[in-house]
């Protein structure tokens, strides 16, 4: 499936670091955790985690909250340097468990000594590929790209450029969801991925796939959903006569282009701009959309709720 | 109907002319006359028509055209100085629709000296009026308003403000035909008026007055359509979490909220925007994308053609 | 230097409320005090302020955080909801104080039952004066207008309409400091004024007028700052040809268009647009950003330090 | 200076052509020629021109012009399908120049069945390099990428992964002078080049450069122009305080950053970002400001006139 290793190692004329920005400030080594919080609004909650990281040492590097009014719900991540923690990463654990327990609340807790790994999902087109390829040489995606999987050969030789094992599942109506559970197996088993992106991926991913990755599958669909869902946005964007094209970045959901919506952004188009113009334009959307929000997503700055998220700054 | 003419008289602190802008370039006197023609694709066309008012002594002072390639149609708008004219209007009126008659084109024809007639109808919402009202005033929108057509006494002061008749009709479901036949009679018979605003008038309108004033009426709907039409849009996209919220003006017709689409705009929202954060950026939006349409129009600017508009800039 | 109260009081026709929008939801009357703090980065400063605030039984509504890590420089505004408060203001004010000289903070503490004075300052230009006029009737500037300056009595009738104080202070070169003085006297002894907005007025303020309303006058400047500082704005970016006109809103200071950044917005131009259309496009610049400048100041989102703002969402 | 052919033609996994969007229509062969022509406003320039096009047999399929009514100078793009010509080339570019002595017009003619031929030059930084590449891939650039210069060998790897000539060229203030000549020559004599991007090259080029290629060479600043005119631009609005970031593309003259404006852009900041954030953002910026401005140079759509540019669209 994948390509033979020999191969691979032979070809690999781009994947060299990119120079260094010479403007660029030496970035920080600090160790960063993530809290994440929700639940019902009480008084007292930002008072009591803050306490509580204080206690076992830890400096709050930034804190961010947000509250649903109409629903009456809370929401905060909090930044915080481990560095100077004087208890254990347990202990810490424990006493978030035991906040949230108090409050009825859901956390979630991460430590960015681990990185995330991603897969990227395509067909045959390449340039949201390249966007997260070239950004995450770049530095601005703080993850590692495990594996490349897609439906066509035509892209493998990209995966080569940047040293990406690619698996190519052909897939008919008849093995659809044999071929299915065999990437299951890949991404999960094999390479234990934390986050998958469909980068214009042409297939429809089944229910089971949204329910194993679940919240952890990033579509971009190329509208401004709930605007044109489903097939060919552009072309009944120009039968409607629309002003505005967009592109819409979702995690991926039982429901086709109902997901909980992450990052969307528009372009401006005319009467002059035919379906082709629409594709070309929509093309830089797609793919600064979909890499802004696999960047939150990677940063832990998301937070799903009644299929809905809170994307904090 | 119309409040009496004695209150409205001596009530008339703001609408006193704003004061010039020191910096503004004084404004040309220029004679122009706007010819906007499409049809068929077919070579010959720009030459034929350029060489036409050459030939009556008038010079092109600007000529912009568009081609639909899919639906092989051509389409130009050309603004000419007829103050250097050595026929008449009759003439050229008579050589355009010869020209027309060769290259099966429909055309429309506007001379700059008799100024457009519009009327606007509001409900309980004032944003959109004052923007046109305020525009209109500073001279950025060229037309003379008539009056005012409300189901509420709610903005009668606005109107006195800018000493505009402002006329109520009350709708009730028994009433409702009948009251537009009136409204109908009042803007045609005693104001023939050319164009109808919909600033946020919170009644449809039935598909014999969309007839009557046919492509005239313009509307301004607050969602980036085709998204959520209809009602409560700012609640919707509350509830479906986009990450922008949008405005649309359009022609109206006897589809609600399916018409033409003049002129679009979004502005980005986050998860702490409430609905009534939505309902406050949005008034922002509605007013000036509804300017923006309306200032289209009076400047001949549009063509309408399959449900769509051609927007020349 | 006031119209008469006599005739004002008889023409109002604008000053009614406006209708509320009956897809708004009821607006909360929560108790919200605003604390503004910044000081060095230290461990521990959010953990003391949430817990004093929690221990005098107020609930934290929002929390934003901020730093600027090349200064170490932290910040932090702080909405809290005091309906429940067991102690009292003067108590929690004590505690904000200590906590601050603990970590060489400085702060500032806001309770919102008394609203902010503001007064505005225009010469002829009429569209920020009345953007702010109207939105501030919207609800949307939590403020109370309390007086009008200007340098000709041009805008007197816009003043009427909202029922505000009008004074004109003729200025000469020779009488402009003796004028400036009685401008200062009426805005703090007789108005008490919290802020003053130059709404496109033409005159330049000096030195002394900026130290007594320290931070507390705010300009709106026709560019993107720091180009085209002065005079002329959009003549010199048509002949630069700029493709991007802008706006900025800041704190006047001694230095002319050097205080603190508020807001900046721009436009797109082309090569069609001359001057006039320029100044024209430019007119809903500045209104924008100088009312999204405004509202800033009146929430208590803004920290000003080293000549810049921080401008929490 | 070049790198051996024999490395070169091993490793080029990325240079395969991309997919074609299945969605996208198959795009036409039309024979199309371009005639720009400038020069003084007067009465019947736009028929002489449609006459004498369609005097050849060919047909105008777009044409837009615009004039500059304080300079008095009128500006036309007419593209034309030579298919259908039944004369030559010859003959027409005779008529054109006739016609534009008769106005005292500048012209300039391109017949689209020649590429363009065009130089990168670049240093360290790749961005604006790689969306360069991959969009002229993925048939966007309609011209022919025949040279990279350097003065680094940093990204040779990059240009061999598309299959283009990588020259070095060490520069040091001794050697300046000389090296340029060297530059020059093989971009003039062997290249024979039509046009040469500055893609974050760090070395400013010579007057005599600028004029050799006479608005034929495109540099990206990274700041909105005319603000922060010269090095650092990021670190400068950081400490301004800025709340937008930009870039510009525009052509290359002897004064630093003043040359005619081709295109410009911005993105929103906040006081939450550090120089590292602006540099990141700008990045996005820059590539994307500066494919567009080489996209409308590649169409003959621009017209450069007093320091400025027209750009049609």
């Amino acid at each position: 499936m994948s390509e033979p290793e020999a191969k691979r190692t032979k070809t690999t004329p781009a994947k060299t670091a990119p120079a260094k920005d010479p403007e660029e400030e030496p970035a920080s080594e600090a160790k960063v955790a993530i809290l994440r919080i929700h639940g019902p609004d009480k008084k007292g909650i930002v008072a009591a985690f803050s306490q509580l990281l204080y206690g076992h040492g830890c400096g709050i590097i930034n804190a961010e909250q947000s509250t649903d009014t109409a629903a009456n719900l809370f929401f905060q991540r909090i930044a915080f340097d481990y560095s100077t923690m004087h208890t254990d990463r347990t202990a810490i654990t424990h006493g978030v468990k035991e906040v949230c327990d108090r409050f009825s609340m859901t956390y979630s807790l991460n430590w960015n000594d681990t990185k995330k790994k991603i897969a990227i999902m395509v067909s045959k087109y390449d340039h949201c590929l390249w966007e997260l390829l070239l950004r995450h040489r770049a530095g601005e995606l703080d993850c590692e790209i495990v594996a490349m999987i897609s439906n066509h050969e035509d892209l493998r030789s990209v995966a080569e450029t940047f040293d990406i094992p690619y698996h190519v599942f052909k897939v008919t109506k008849a093995t659809k969801a044999k071929v299915e559970e065999e990437e299951l197996k890949l991404l999960k088993d094999v390479h234990n991925v934390d986050l998958v992106i469909l980068a214009r991926y042409m297939q429809i991913i089944s229910d089971n796939f949204c329910r194993v990755f679940d919240h952890k599958v990033i579509n971009i669909h190329h509208s401004f959903l709930p605007a044109f869902i489903g097939g060919r946005p552009y072309h009944r964007a120009h039968d409607r006569g629309v002003k505005l094209i967009g592109a819409t970045a979702h995690y991926a959901t039982a429901d086709l282009d109902e997901g909980p919506i992450i990052e969307q952004d528009i372009t401006r188009i005319s009467h002059r701009d035919a379906v082709n113009d629409l594709i070309r334009k929509g093309r830089l959307l797609e793919k600064n959309v979909l890499v802004t929000a696999v960047k939150a997503h990677l940063e832990d700055r998301i937070i799903v709720y009644n299929n809905k998220c809170v994307v904090f700054d």
